[in-house]
C-alpha cells in the first residue's frame, strides 16, 4: 500500500508553522509497513485542494489529509473531499453531542462554526477527538482510503494512535525499518571510501549517509515482511561496518554523544568537571539533558572572562599574556585546573573563538582547543579550525569535546 | 509569480527529519511577494522525481528543489532535473577548485563523490556553498526558474540569502509580511481577553496567537503592494497592543529574551554572573549564542553538586542541610554568592528539580526557584511549579530567569 500525506493550510505555505504532522505520520506508517511516497502541502483554496486530490488519486492508495477542520469558513478539507468524491454531507449527531459537552466543560459557548465540525461526508467512519472539537474521519471509496485528521499535533497524534492506526495496521505489507549507526570523527567521504564496496552492492538493507555537526550517520534501511524480525536483516551488514569503522561509531539510532558519555561515566563511577569558554555552557547543557548525570557531573564552569579563568581555574596570568586565552597552553591549564580544584576524576576544557568578532590572521574565528585530563597524568589536547556561524562553531566544538571524553572513557 | 518547493530525500518520507527548509524558504519568499502554493516531498527515486517535476512544471513558475546534492550515488536531484529539461551535464571547474580548497583546509581527501558535486546541467548559474561542498544552481528554461539548493539547513540558508534572494527579488508581486510581538509572563487566554475587541475586528493586519515555552507570540500579518512600506500598516495596531500589554512585550520578530537581555546589559555597561543548577548551563548557552555578550558575562557556574555550591558560591552547609538544595534560601545564597565572588553588578541563580527522578511530595519535579541580586542590596526570588519533561522544565526555567533579569534591567 502506497501512501501520501496532504497537509492543508496556508500558514504552512507562508512559513509560519512547520509540517511536523507529516514527519510523525510518516514514521508511524513506515513502521507498520505502509510506504509513504509523497508529502504535499497546499493552501486553504478549493481549486488547489481539488487538484492535489486528483494527483493523489492517480498515484496513492492511502491519502492522509491533515488540517483544515477548524470552525472557520476557510477550513475546507472535508467539504472539498466530499465534492471530489461526489458524496453528500450529513450532520453526525454523536459528534454534535461530544462537541457540546467539550465546550460546556470549558465554560465556552458552542458556535455555528463548532457545529460545522460535526458535518461529514456520507459513509465516513468518525474518529473521536479527545483533545479538541474537530473529529477526524476515514472514508473508503474507489478502492482508496482517505483519512482526515485535525491540524494541531496534540489533537492529531492521540487520535491517530488510538483510532486510526488499528484500522490501518491490517493494510501494511512489507515493513520499512531503519537503524542508524552514529559516527564521530570521520568525514562523510572517508567513510564512503571505507565502505565503498558495501555501498555499491547495497540492496536490502540499503545504506544512506547523513552529515550533521561534525558527525555522520549511516542509515541502514531494511524492507522485510511484516512478520519478520528486522534484527536478522541488519546484523551481517552492521557487523561488517562496525568492523571497518571501529570506535568511530559511538552509538545507534537516537544515541547522542552526551547520552553515550553519561552512560560510560555512570558505568565506571567516574566524576567529571568541565571548563567551558567558547562553548559557553553548551556542553554542560547537553549533558544535563540526560537524567542521571547529576551523580557524575560535579560542576561546569563557564569561564568567559580572563579574570574568571584565573580566579576559578588558576590559569596563570603569564600564560594568558604570553599565549592568549585561545591557546594550547591555556586549554591545558584550564582542564588541569578544573580537574584538581573540583577533585574530579576527569577535567574537560574548551577554549576558542566563536566569532563573528575577535578573530585575527593568526587566530581566526573558528580556532578551537579542546583538552582533557584524567587519571594521574593523562593529558590530551587538540587543535581544530572550525567553520560556520557562532552557533555552529559552538555546537561542533561541544561535540568534539564530548567525543574526546568518550574516547578517553573507552580507552581507560 | 507562483512558486513551489520540492524537497528530495527519502529520510523525509520515513519521518527521520523534518522539512524545515520548506518553512524557511516559504517565509522568505512570502516576504518578497512570491506566493508559495505547494510544498512537495519526494524520495530519492528517479521516476518519482520526474513525475513531481512534471506536475510542478504545469502549475508553478518558480520551482525550488532542496536536497539530493550530496556526494553519494543516491543523490539524484541535479541529474534528474537535467534529464527532465533535456540538458547535458558539465564539470564546473571553479566548483572543482572550491571543493578542493574546502577539503584541503580540513585536511580531508577529495573523493570522486565530491567531484560529482561540481557537475551541473548546461547553462546553470552556480550558487557557491560557503558552508559545505555542494554548490547550488539556478536554471532558466521554458519560462520557468529552477533553483537547486543543498539539503542541510546551515548550508542552504546562507546560500539562499546571499546568492538566490537578490536574483529572485525582482519577481515578487503583492507582499505578505508578518511581524510578531513577543510576550513573556502573561498567558494566552489573558492576552486574548485584553485584546478581544482587536481580535474580533481584525482585517489587515490579521492577528494570530502562538504559545511557546512560557512565552506567547502575537503575529500580525499584512498583505500589501510590493512597493508599500509595511510599517505604516502595522503601526496603529501595534501601538494599541503595546499600550495594553506594556513591558510584557519583550521584543519583536526574531528577538529572544537572551538577545534583549544582552543588549540591555551592553547599553548599561553592567556585568553579569550566573549560578545554574537545574538549568545545567542552558541560560549561559543561550546568552553566549549572542555575539558581544563576552563584554558583560564574567562567568557562569553550573554548580551541579552540593560540594560545588559550597566551594564555588559559599552556600552554607547548614542551609543545604536545613532547607535543601532546592529552596528559596539556597537560591538566595547562590545568587548573592555568585555576585560577590565574581564581583559582578548582577548575580542570577536557578535551582530546581528537572526530573524525571528526584521529586518528593513536598518538592515535586518541576519545582524551581529563580533569584537575582543587583546593585547594593536589591534581591528578588521567585518560586515556580513547572510542568513537562526534563528538557521542557530546563527551557522554561531558563526563560523565567532571563525574564527576571530583563525586568530588573528595565526597572533599574
Amino acid at each position: 500500500m502506497n501512501a501520501e500525506i496532504i497537509a492543508v493550510g496556508s500558514e504552512l505555505l507562508l512559513g509560519q508553522i512547520s509540517n511536523t504532522n507529516a514527519l510523525y505520520i510518516s514514521k508511524v506508517l513506515s513502521n507498520i509497513g505502509i510506504n509513504v511516497f509523497y508529502h504535499t502541502a497546499v493552501g486553504d483554496n478549493r481549486n488547489r485542494i481539488l487538484d492535489v486530490l486528483n494527483i493523489a488519486f492517480k498515484r496513492s492508495d492511502l491519502i492522509v489529509l491533515t488540517g483544515g477542520l477548524g470552525p472557520t469558513l476557510d477550513d475546507l478539507t472535508k467539504e472539498t473531499l466530499a465534492e471530489f468524491l461526489d458524496l453528500n454531507m450529513y450532520i453526525d449527531d454523536q459528534s454534535v453531542n461530544t462537541i457540546e459537552k467539550y465546550m460546556e466543560q470549558r465554560g465556552r459557548p458552542v458556535t455555528a462554526g463548532n457545529l460545522k465540525q460535526a458535518i461529514f461526508p456520507q459513509g465516513a467512519l468518525i474518529l473521536p477527538n479527545e483533545h479538541g472539537t474537530a473529529p477526524g474521519a476515514i472514508i473508503k471509496k474507489f478502492d482508496k482510503i482517505y483519512v482526515i485528521l485535525p491540524g494541531p499535533p496534540f489533537e492529531l497524534k492521540p487520535m491517530f494512535e488510538k483510532y486510526c492506526l488499528p484500522y490501518l495496521a491490517d493494510y501494511g505489507e512489507d515493513r520499512i525499518v531503519s537503524r542508524t549507526l552514529n559516527i564521530y570523527g570521520m568525514g562523510e567521504s572517508l567513510i564512503e571510501e571505507k565502505i565503498k564496496d558495501l555501498l555499491i552492492h547495497q540492496s536490502n538493507p540499503t545504506i544512506a549517509t547523513l552529515a550533521g555537526y561534525g558527525d555522520v550517520k549511516l542509515r541502514l534501511t531494511v524492507k522485510c515482511n511484516r512478520y519478520d524480525e528486522p534484527e536478522a536483516w541488519f546484523k551481517p551488514l552492521e557487523s561488517e561496518i562496525r568492523c571497518r569503522l571501529g570506535s568511530f561509531i559511538y552509538g545507534t539510532d537516537d544515541d547522542t554523544l552526551e547520552n553515550v558519555v553519561t552512560s560510560l561515566l555512570g558505568k565506571n563511577s567516574l566524576t567529571l568537571s568541565i571548563a567551558e569558554s567558547c562553548t559557553g555552557g553548551l556542553i554542560s547543557d547537553l549533558l544535563t539533558n540526560i537524567p542521571g548525570i547529576s551523580k557524575n557531573l560535579i560542576e561546569s564552569l563557564v569561564v568567559y572572562s580572563n579574570e574568571s579563568k584565573i580566579t576559578r581555574l588558576h590559569v596563570k596570568e603569564t600564560t594568558l599574556e604570553t599565549y592568549g586565552a585561545v591557546s594550547e597552553q591555556t586549554a591545558i591549564e584550564m582542564c588541569k585546573g578544573i580537574k584538581e580544584l573540583s577533585r574530579s576524576n576527569i577535567g574537560l576544557a574548551v577554549t576558542g573563538i566563536a566569532g563573528p568578532d575577535g578573530g585575527t590572521d593568526l587566530k581566526p574565528v573558528g580556532l578551537v582547543y579542546t583538552a582533557i585530563a584524567y587519571g594521574h597524568d593523562n593529558l590530551q589536547v587538540q587543535k581544530h579550525q572550525l567553520i560556520g556561524d557562532r552557533k555552529r562553531i559552538k555546537k561542533t566544538a561541544a561535540n568534539i569535546a564530548l567525543n574526546l571524553l568518550r574516547l578517553a572513557l573507552i580507552e581507560n
